[in-house]
Protein backbone atom coordinates (compact mmCIF):
# COMPACT_ATOMS: atom_id res chain seq x y z
CA UNK A 1 0.00 0.00 0.00
CA UNK A 2 2.08 3.44 -1.07
CA UNK A 3 1.54 6.40 1.35
CA UNK A 4 1.08 9.67 -0.23
CA UNK A 5 1.41 13.19 1.38
CA UNK A 6 -0.88 15.46 -0.09
CA UNK A 7 -0.88 19.38 0.31
CA UNK A 8 -4.39 20.42 0.54
CA UNK A 9 -6.18 24.06 0.49
CA UNK A 10 -9.52 24.15 1.46
CA UNK A 11 -12.78 26.49 2.68
CA UNK A 12 -13.49 25.62 5.98
CA UNK A 13 -16.97 28.10 5.25
CA UNK A 14 -20.32 25.66 5.80
CA UNK A 15 -18.08 22.68 6.25
CA UNK A 16 -18.18 20.87 9.88
CA UNK A 17 -14.02 21.35 9.56
CA UNK A 18 -11.67 19.27 8.88
CA UNK A 19 -13.27 16.01 11.07
CA UNK A 20 -16.52 14.16 10.24
CA UNK A 21 -19.55 15.08 11.38
CA UNK A 22 -22.84 13.75 11.92
CA UNK A 23 -23.95 17.49 11.43
CA UNK A 24 -22.80 18.69 8.01
CA UNK A 25 -20.41 17.88 5.76
CA UNK A 26 -16.31 17.92 6.48
CA UNK A 27 -13.15 18.27 4.20
CA UNK A 28 -12.09 14.57 5.38
CA UNK A 29 -15.50 13.41 3.98
CA UNK A 30 -14.94 15.09 0.85
CA UNK A 31 -11.49 14.10 0.47
CA UNK A 32 -12.20 10.59 1.42
CA UNK A 33 -14.52 10.35 -1.15
CA UNK A 34 -12.95 11.43 -4.11
CA UNK A 35 -9.87 9.40 -3.28
CA UNK A 36 -12.55 6.21 -3.24
CA UNK A 37 -13.98 7.41 -6.93
CA UNK A 38 -9.68 7.06 -8.19
CA UNK A 39 -9.11 3.60 -5.91
CA UNK A 40 -12.34 2.14 -5.92
CA UNK A 41 -11.60 1.53 -2.05
CA UNK A 42 -12.29 2.77 1.75
CA UNK A 43 -9.95 5.58 1.92
CA UNK A 44 -8.62 6.79 5.07
CA UNK A 45 -7.33 10.39 5.53
CA UNK A 46 -5.20 11.67 8.01
CA UNK A 47 -4.20 14.94 8.85
CA UNK A 48 -1.92 17.31 10.58
CA UNK A 49 -4.62 19.51 12.04
CA UNK A 50 -7.76 18.82 12.73
CA UNK A 51 -9.07 22.07 12.32
CA UNK A 52 -12.47 23.62 13.65
CA UNK A 53 -15.84 24.55 11.57
CA UNK A 54 -15.04 27.02 9.58
CA UNK A 55 -11.40 27.61 9.53
CA UNK A 56 -9.50 27.73 6.21
CA UNK A 57 -6.17 25.95 4.87
CA UNK A 58 -3.88 26.93 2.46
CA UNK A 59 -1.11 23.96 3.56
CA UNK A 60 -2.83 21.55 5.29
CA UNK A 61 -0.83 18.17 5.18
CA UNK A 62 -2.66 14.73 4.82
CA UNK A 63 -1.90 11.36 4.19
CA UNK A 64 -3.27 8.15 2.63
CA UNK A 65 -2.70 4.36 2.19
CA UNK A 66 -4.11 3.82 -1.95
CA UNK A 67 -3.93 0.22 -3.18
CA UNK A 68 -2.17 0.99 -6.18
CA UNK A 69 1.19 2.79 -7.06
CA UNK A 70 -0.30 5.29 -9.03
CA UNK A 71 2.28 8.37 -10.06
CA UNK A 72 1.64 11.48 -7.51
CA UNK A 73 0.83 13.81 -10.32
CA UNK A 74 -2.12 11.33 -11.27
CA UNK A 75 -3.37 11.45 -7.68
CA UNK A 76 -3.54 14.83 -7.35
CA UNK A 77 -5.43 15.46 -11.34
CA UNK A 78 -7.72 13.21 -10.62
CA UNK A 79 -8.77 13.42 -6.47
CA UNK A 80 -8.83 16.98 -8.08
CA UNK A 81 -11.23 16.16 -10.45
CA UNK A 82 -13.16 13.96 -8.60
CA UNK A 83 -12.85 16.95 -5.49
CA UNK A 84 -15.31 19.40 -7.41
CA UNK A 85 -17.26 21.29 -6.67
CA UNK A 86 -16.43 20.78 -3.10
CA UNK A 87 -14.31 23.56 -1.47
CA UNK A 88 -11.02 21.83 -1.28
CA UNK A 89 -8.33 20.91 -3.93
CA UNK A 90 -4.55 19.17 -3.73
CA UNK A 91 -2.26 21.38 -4.40
CA UNK A 92 0.95 19.35 -4.25
CA UNK A 93 1.05 15.34 -4.13
CA UNK A 94 4.28 13.01 -3.05
CA UNK A 95 5.22 9.22 -2.31
CA UNK A 96 6.56 9.50 1.16
CA UNK A 97 7.52 6.37 3.07
CA UNK A 98 5.60 4.09 5.59
CA UNK A 99 7.30 5.83 8.30
CA UNK A 100 5.64 9.08 7.34
CA UNK A 101 2.88 10.05 9.47
CA UNK A 102 1.07 13.80 9.08
CA UNK A 103 -0.07 14.11 12.74
CA UNK A 104 2.87 12.16 14.36
CA UNK A 105 5.35 13.45 12.23
CA UNK A 106 4.55 16.90 12.23
CA UNK A 107 7.26 19.00 13.51
CA UNK A 108 5.65 22.51 12.97
CA UNK A 109 2.80 24.13 12.44
CA UNK A 110 2.36 27.47 10.86
CA UNK A 111 -1.00 29.22 11.32
CA UNK A 112 -2.09 33.14 9.78
CA UNK A 113 -5.07 35.06 11.63
CA UNK A 114 -6.22 37.56 9.58
CA UNK A 115 -8.09 40.81 11.23
CA UNK A 116 -10.50 43.14 8.68
CA UNK A 117 -9.30 46.51 10.93
CA UNK A 118 -11.80 48.92 9.23
CA UNK A 119 -15.16 50.38 9.90
CA UNK A 120 -16.74 48.83 6.74
CA UNK A 121 -17.75 45.58 6.66
CA UNK A 122 -15.87 42.96 4.82
CA UNK A 123 -17.33 42.04 1.03
CA UNK A 124 -14.26 40.39 -1.28
CA UNK A 125 -12.94 39.00 2.17
CA UNK A 126 -16.44 38.13 3.68
CA UNK A 127 -15.93 34.86 5.73
CA UNK A 128 -12.18 35.40 5.27
CA UNK A 129 -11.69 37.82 8.01
CA UNK A 130 -12.47 38.51 11.24
CA UNK A 131 -14.20 42.38 11.05
CA UNK A 132 -12.87 44.55 13.74
CA UNK A 133 -14.09 48.35 13.80
CA UNK A 134 -12.14 49.93 16.45
CA UNK A 135 -8.23 50.55 15.41
CA UNK A 136 -6.08 48.22 16.64
CA UNK A 137 -2.88 49.27 18.10
CA UNK A 138 -0.26 46.48 16.35
CA UNK A 139 2.69 47.54 18.07
CA UNK A 140 1.43 47.08 21.43
CA UNK A 141 -0.28 43.68 20.26
CA UNK A 142 3.88 42.93 19.28
CA UNK A 143 4.74 43.96 23.14
CA UNK A 144 1.88 41.68 24.85
CA UNK A 145 2.70 38.87 22.08
CA UNK A 146 6.29 38.64 22.97
CA UNK A 147 5.08 37.78 27.05
CA UNK A 148 3.76 34.26 25.13
CA UNK A 149 6.92 32.74 22.93
CA UNK A 150 8.70 30.15 24.48
CA UNK A 151 7.78 27.09 26.64
CA UNK A 152 4.49 27.72 28.59
CA UNK A 153 1.63 26.06 30.69
CA UNK A 154 -1.14 27.45 28.08
CA UNK A 155 -4.35 26.69 30.16
CA UNK A 156 -5.30 30.20 30.05
CA UNK A 157 -5.77 29.80 26.04
CA UNK A 158 -6.89 26.04 25.78
CA UNK A 159 -10.99 25.34 25.18
CA UNK A 160 -12.24 23.47 28.08
CA UNK A 161 -13.12 20.98 25.75
CA UNK A 162 -9.33 20.14 24.55
CA UNK A 163 -7.92 16.94 25.45
CA UNK A 164 -4.68 17.30 24.92
CA UNK A 165 -3.06 15.47 28.24
CA UNK A 166 -1.21 18.49 28.75
CA UNK A 167 -1.40 21.76 28.29
CA UNK A 168 2.12 22.39 28.20
CA UNK A 169 3.49 23.99 24.59
CA UNK A 170 6.46 25.54 22.94
CA UNK A 171 5.08 28.65 21.35
CA UNK A 172 8.35 29.65 18.08
CA UNK A 173 7.13 32.29 16.98
CA UNK A 174 4.21 35.39 16.77
CA UNK A 175 4.67 38.05 14.77
CA UNK A 176 1.94 40.85 13.94
CA UNK A 177 1.95 43.24 10.77
CA UNK A 178 -0.29 45.65 9.09
CA UNK A 179 -1.22 44.63 5.42
CA UNK A 180 -3.15 47.65 4.31
CA UNK A 181 -6.28 47.38 5.58
CA UNK A 182 -5.90 43.78 7.47
CA UNK A 183 -3.85 42.82 10.49
CA UNK A 184 -2.05 39.26 10.30
CA UNK A 185 -1.08 37.10 12.76
CA UNK A 186 1.75 34.75 11.81
CA UNK A 187 1.95 32.19 14.51
CA UNK A 188 3.74 29.08 14.90
CA UNK A 189 4.68 25.80 16.99
CA UNK A 190 5.29 22.17 16.95
CA UNK A 191 1.61 21.95 18.18
CA UNK A 192 -1.12 23.16 19.30
CA UNK A 193 -3.84 22.94 22.53
CA UNK A 194 -7.87 23.47 21.34
CA UNK A 195 -8.25 26.52 20.58
CA UNK A 196 -4.87 27.91 21.13
CA UNK A 197 -4.50 30.16 18.29
CA UNK A 198 -8.09 31.86 18.03
CA UNK A 199 -7.98 32.39 22.12
CA UNK A 200 -4.41 34.08 21.75
CA UNK A 201 -5.61 36.27 18.83
CA UNK A 202 -8.78 36.92 21.10
CA UNK A 203 -6.65 37.85 24.18
CA UNK A 204 -4.08 40.32 21.86
CA UNK A 205 -7.32 42.13 20.37
CA UNK A 206 -8.32 42.73 23.83
CA UNK A 207 -4.51 44.70 24.06
CA UNK A 208 -4.86 45.98 20.67
CA UNK A 209 -8.18 48.05 21.14
CA UNK A 210 -6.50 49.45 24.13
CA UNK A 211 -8.66 47.33 26.68
CA UNK A 212 -6.01 45.28 28.71
CA UNK A 213 -2.48 46.71 28.99
CA UNK A 214 0.41 44.54 27.75
CA UNK A 215 1.30 43.06 30.52
CA UNK A 216 -2.17 41.73 31.58
CA UNK A 217 -1.39 38.91 28.71
CA UNK A 218 1.58 37.69 30.91
CA UNK A 219 -0.58 38.14 33.95
CA UNK A 220 -2.98 35.98 32.67
CA UNK A 221 -0.73 33.34 30.90
CA UNK A 222 0.65 32.80 34.33
CA UNK A 223 -2.91 32.29 36.20
CA UNK A 224 -2.91 29.17 34.14
CA UNK A 225 -6.88 29.25 34.01
CA UNK A 226 -9.33 30.06 31.11
CA UNK A 227 -11.20 32.25 32.86
CA UNK A 228 -7.96 34.65 32.98
CA UNK A 229 -7.37 34.16 29.16
CA UNK A 230 -9.32 36.55 26.51
CA UNK A 231 -12.38 35.61 24.32
CA UNK A 232 -12.27 32.84 21.38
CA UNK A 233 -11.43 34.71 18.35
CA UNK A 234 -14.05 33.71 15.48
CA UNK A 235 -12.62 30.10 13.18
CA UNK A 236 -13.25 32.56 10.03
CA UNK A 237 -10.19 34.35 9.99
CA UNK A 238 -8.11 31.43 10.81
CA UNK A 239 -5.79 29.68 8.04
CA UNK A 240 -3.45 26.86 8.53
CA UNK A 241 -0.77 28.04 6.14
CA UNK A 242 1.88 25.44 6.65
CA UNK A 243 3.04 22.11 8.15
CA UNK A 244 7.02 20.88 8.48
CA UNK A 245 8.51 18.28 8.69
CA UNK B 1 -28.31 69.28 -2.60
CA UNK B 2 -25.14 68.59 -0.95
CA UNK B 3 -23.15 66.19 -3.25
CA UNK B 4 -21.46 63.19 -1.60
CA UNK B 5 -18.32 61.33 -2.50
CA UNK B 6 -18.53 57.35 -1.79
CA UNK B 7 -15.51 55.15 -2.25
CA UNK B 8 -16.99 51.95 -3.05
CA UNK B 9 -16.09 48.28 -2.50
CA UNK B 10 -17.85 45.06 -3.88
CA UNK B 11 -18.16 41.67 -5.11
CA UNK B 12 -19.38 41.49 -8.64
CA UNK B 13 -20.10 37.75 -8.41
CA UNK B 14 -23.93 36.92 -9.58
CA UNK B 15 -24.39 40.88 -10.09
CA UNK B 16 -25.34 42.58 -13.65
CA UNK B 17 -21.94 44.84 -12.78
CA UNK B 18 -22.59 48.31 -12.09
CA UNK B 19 -25.64 49.48 -14.45
CA UNK B 20 -28.56 48.79 -13.57
CA UNK B 21 -30.49 45.83 -15.56
CA UNK B 22 -33.23 44.04 -16.51
CA UNK B 23 -31.80 40.38 -15.94
CA UNK B 24 -30.60 40.79 -12.34
CA UNK B 25 -29.36 42.96 -9.49
CA UNK B 26 -26.91 45.42 -9.83
CA UNK B 27 -24.27 47.26 -7.95
CA UNK B 28 -26.05 50.28 -8.55
CA UNK B 29 -28.91 49.25 -7.83
CA UNK B 30 -28.43 47.77 -4.14
CA UNK B 31 -26.65 51.16 -3.94
CA UNK B 32 -29.45 53.42 -4.88
CA UNK B 33 -32.04 51.22 -2.80
CA UNK B 34 -29.71 51.72 0.12
CA UNK B 35 -29.40 55.47 -0.29
CA UNK B 36 -33.26 55.94 -0.37
CA UNK B 37 -33.78 54.13 2.67
CA UNK B 38 -31.78 56.92 3.99
CA UNK B 39 -33.19 59.82 2.35
CA UNK B 40 -36.65 58.70 1.86
CA UNK B 41 -36.39 60.04 -1.47
CA UNK B 42 -35.19 58.63 -5.35
CA UNK B 43 -31.28 58.68 -5.33
CA UNK B 44 -29.62 58.52 -8.54
CA UNK B 45 -25.71 57.38 -8.64
CA UNK B 46 -23.20 57.93 -10.97
CA UNK B 47 -19.58 56.05 -10.87
CA UNK B 48 -16.59 56.32 -12.20
CA UNK B 49 -16.67 53.34 -14.19
CA UNK B 50 -19.27 50.90 -15.46
CA UNK B 51 -17.95 47.74 -14.25
CA UNK B 52 -19.16 44.31 -16.19
CA UNK B 53 -20.68 41.62 -14.77
CA UNK B 54 -18.66 39.86 -12.28
CA UNK B 55 -16.30 42.43 -12.18
CA UNK B 56 -14.81 43.58 -8.66
CA UNK B 57 -13.92 46.93 -7.24
CA UNK B 58 -11.96 47.77 -4.00
CA UNK B 59 -12.01 51.44 -5.26
CA UNK B 60 -14.63 52.15 -7.16
CA UNK B 61 -15.64 56.11 -7.13
CA UNK B 62 -19.77 56.98 -6.75
CA UNK B 63 -21.31 60.41 -6.03
CA UNK B 64 -25.22 61.11 -5.03
CA UNK B 65 -27.04 64.13 -4.39
CA UNK B 66 -28.76 64.15 -1.10
CA UNK B 67 -31.73 66.52 -0.24
CA UNK B 68 -30.35 66.74 3.15
CA UNK B 69 -27.31 68.31 4.79
CA UNK B 70 -25.72 64.88 6.69
CA UNK B 71 -22.66 64.43 7.93
CA UNK B 72 -20.38 62.09 5.56
CA UNK B 73 -19.61 59.44 8.50
CA UNK B 74 -23.39 59.47 8.76
CA UNK B 75 -23.90 58.88 5.36
CA UNK B 76 -21.39 55.87 5.22
CA UNK B 77 -22.63 54.01 8.63
CA UNK B 78 -26.32 54.53 7.37
CA UNK B 79 -25.75 53.56 4.07
CA UNK B 80 -23.57 50.46 4.95
CA UNK B 81 -26.10 49.38 7.43
CA UNK B 82 -29.05 49.35 5.05
CA UNK B 83 -26.72 47.57 1.96
CA UNK B 84 -26.21 44.28 4.53
CA UNK B 85 -26.11 41.87 2.84
CA UNK B 86 -25.13 43.41 -0.47
CA UNK B 87 -21.80 42.77 -1.57
CA UNK B 88 -20.95 46.07 -2.05
CA UNK B 89 -19.73 48.54 0.95
CA UNK B 90 -18.93 52.16 1.30
CA UNK B 91 -15.35 52.53 2.73
CA UNK B 92 -14.88 56.13 2.61
CA UNK B 93 -17.26 59.32 2.09
CA UNK B 94 -16.80 62.90 1.93
CA UNK B 95 -19.14 65.92 1.30
CA UNK B 96 -17.66 67.36 -2.64
CA UNK B 97 -18.88 70.68 -4.47
CA UNK B 98 -21.50 70.49 -7.22
CA UNK B 99 -18.48 70.36 -9.88
CA UNK B 100 -17.54 67.30 -8.76
CA UNK B 101 -18.44 64.22 -11.08
CA UNK B 102 -17.55 60.68 -10.38
CA UNK B 103 -17.15 59.34 -13.80
CA UNK B 104 -16.23 63.33 -15.91
CA UNK B 105 -13.68 64.51 -13.36
CA UNK B 106 -11.56 61.06 -13.17
CA UNK B 107 -8.40 61.70 -14.13
CA UNK B 108 -7.04 58.56 -13.77
CA UNK B 109 -8.27 55.19 -13.04
CA UNK B 110 -6.56 52.33 -12.09
CA UNK B 111 -7.23 48.43 -12.37
CA UNK B 112 -6.12 45.15 -11.38
CA UNK B 113 -5.94 41.59 -12.82
CA UNK B 114 -5.40 39.02 -10.93
CA UNK B 115 -4.23 35.36 -12.15
CA UNK B 116 -4.37 32.46 -10.37
CA UNK B 117 -1.39 30.44 -12.21
CA UNK B 118 -0.95 26.42 -10.87
CA UNK B 119 -2.50 23.03 -11.48
CA UNK B 120 -4.80 23.40 -8.87
CA UNK B 121 -7.99 25.24 -8.96
CA UNK B 122 -9.21 28.01 -6.86
CA UNK B 123 -10.38 27.17 -4.09
CA UNK B 124 -10.60 30.32 -1.47
CA UNK B 125 -9.80 32.40 -4.03
CA UNK B 126 -13.00 30.96 -6.53
CA UNK B 127 -14.50 33.92 -8.16
CA UNK B 128 -11.95 36.26 -7.39
CA UNK B 129 -9.05 35.38 -10.20
CA UNK B 130 -8.78 33.64 -13.58
CA UNK B 131 -7.22 30.50 -13.27
CA UNK B 132 -4.74 29.41 -15.66
CA UNK B 133 -2.83 26.07 -15.48
CA UNK B 134 -0.11 26.79 -17.52
CA UNK B 135 3.65 28.31 -16.52
CA UNK B 136 3.23 32.04 -17.73
CA UNK B 137 6.63 33.83 -18.00
CA UNK B 138 5.89 37.00 -16.69
CA UNK B 139 9.34 38.67 -17.98
CA UNK B 140 7.91 38.17 -21.39
CA UNK B 141 4.09 39.46 -20.40
CA UNK B 142 6.16 42.50 -19.22
CA UNK B 143 8.37 43.01 -22.50
CA UNK B 144 5.12 42.40 -24.45
CA UNK B 145 3.00 45.07 -22.37
CA UNK B 146 5.64 47.68 -22.69
CA UNK B 147 4.59 48.14 -26.49
CA UNK B 148 1.33 49.05 -25.39
CA UNK B 149 2.59 52.07 -22.89
CA UNK B 150 1.48 55.27 -24.51
CA UNK B 151 -1.04 56.99 -26.79
CA UNK B 152 -2.23 54.63 -29.68
CA UNK B 153 -5.37 53.54 -31.27
CA UNK B 154 -6.56 50.74 -29.11
CA UNK B 155 -9.13 49.28 -31.51
CA UNK B 156 -7.30 45.80 -31.49
CA UNK B 157 -8.35 45.64 -27.77
CA UNK B 158 -11.70 47.32 -27.96
CA UNK B 159 -14.80 44.94 -27.34
CA UNK B 160 -17.34 45.57 -30.80
CA UNK B 161 -20.24 46.73 -28.97
CA UNK B 162 -18.00 49.53 -27.40
CA UNK B 163 -19.91 53.01 -27.72
CA UNK B 164 -16.54 55.38 -27.16
CA UNK B 165 -16.15 57.61 -30.03
CA UNK B 166 -12.49 57.12 -30.48
CA UNK B 167 -10.57 54.42 -29.90
CA UNK B 168 -7.45 56.47 -28.86
CA UNK B 169 -6.26 56.34 -25.41
CA UNK B 170 -3.32 56.93 -23.13
CA UNK B 171 -1.97 53.77 -21.52
CA UNK B 172 -0.26 54.93 -18.37
CA UNK B 173 1.41 51.47 -17.22
CA UNK B 174 1.43 48.16 -16.80
CA UNK B 175 3.08 46.28 -14.48
CA UNK B 176 3.15 42.46 -13.58
CA UNK B 177 4.05 41.08 -10.40
CA UNK B 178 4.64 37.35 -9.40
CA UNK B 179 2.81 37.54 -5.67
CA UNK B 180 3.21 33.51 -5.12
CA UNK B 181 0.74 31.73 -6.81
CA UNK B 182 -0.91 34.60 -8.60
CA UNK B 183 0.35 36.93 -11.29
CA UNK B 184 -1.38 40.39 -11.14
CA UNK B 185 -1.62 43.42 -13.65
CA UNK B 186 -1.93 46.61 -12.77
CA UNK B 187 -3.32 48.93 -15.77
CA UNK B 188 -3.53 52.43 -15.30
CA UNK B 189 -5.14 55.29 -17.72
CA UNK B 190 -7.70 58.12 -17.65
CA UNK B 191 -9.82 55.98 -19.20
CA UNK B 192 -10.28 53.11 -21.45
CA UNK B 193 -12.77 51.35 -23.78
CA UNK B 194 -14.93 48.68 -23.04
CA UNK B 195 -13.63 45.52 -22.41
CA UNK B 196 -9.60 47.19 -22.84
CA UNK B 197 -8.02 45.73 -19.96
CA UNK B 198 -9.69 41.92 -20.55
CA UNK B 199 -8.54 42.30 -23.85
CA UNK B 200 -5.24 43.37 -22.66
CA UNK B 201 -4.74 40.71 -20.39
CA UNK B 202 -6.01 37.99 -22.76
CA UNK B 203 -3.76 39.02 -24.93
CA UNK B 204 -0.20 39.10 -22.62
CA UNK B 205 -1.46 35.80 -21.62
CA UNK B 206 -1.18 34.28 -24.95
CA UNK B 207 2.50 35.67 -24.59
CA UNK B 208 2.73 33.96 -21.26
CA UNK B 209 2.25 31.01 -22.58
CA UNK B 210 4.46 30.92 -25.23
CA UNK B 211 1.75 31.08 -28.08
CA UNK B 212 2.46 34.30 -29.31
CA UNK B 213 6.10 36.14 -30.01
CA UNK B 214 6.34 39.21 -27.46
CA UNK B 215 6.47 41.33 -30.81
CA UNK B 216 3.19 40.14 -32.03
CA UNK B 217 1.51 42.22 -29.55
CA UNK B 218 3.21 45.69 -31.13
CA UNK B 219 1.56 43.97 -34.09
CA UNK B 220 -1.48 43.14 -32.98
CA UNK B 221 -1.79 46.85 -31.88
CA UNK B 222 -0.56 48.33 -35.17
CA UNK B 223 -3.01 45.81 -37.03
CA UNK B 224 -6.11 48.83 -35.16
CA UNK B 225 -8.44 45.19 -35.95
CA UNK B 226 -10.38 43.43 -33.09
CA UNK B 227 -9.48 40.06 -34.26
CA UNK B 228 -5.88 40.65 -34.38
CA UNK B 229 -6.32 41.27 -30.60
CA UNK B 230 -5.97 37.62 -28.10
CA UNK B 231 -9.18 36.60 -26.29
CA UNK B 232 -10.87 38.72 -23.30
CA UNK B 233 -10.11 37.25 -19.76
CA UNK B 234 -12.62 36.52 -17.97
CA UNK B 235 -14.73 39.70 -15.36
CA UNK B 236 -14.18 37.93 -12.40
CA UNK B 237 -10.32 38.41 -11.95
CA UNK B 238 -10.29 42.42 -12.39
CA UNK B 239 -10.81 45.02 -10.14
CA UNK B 240 -11.34 48.24 -10.19
CA UNK B 241 -8.58 49.52 -7.84
CA UNK B 242 -8.40 53.41 -7.45
CA UNK B 243 -9.83 56.49 -9.22
CA UNK B 244 -7.85 59.58 -8.77
CA UNK B 245 -9.36 62.95 -9.18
Amino acid sequence: MPRYKLTLEYDGTGTTGWQRQENGPSIQQYLEEAIECLSGQKAIVYAAGRTDAGVHALGQVAHVDLPKDYPALVVKRAVNFYLKPAPVAIIASEKVGEDFHARFSAKKRSYTYRILNRPAPPILQLHRVWHVREQLDVSAMQESANFLIGHHDFTSFRAVACQAKSPLKTLDSIIIAQEGQEIHFHVSAQSFLHHMVRNLVGTLKMVGSGKWQPEEVKIALEAKNRTAGGPTAPAHGLYLTKVGY
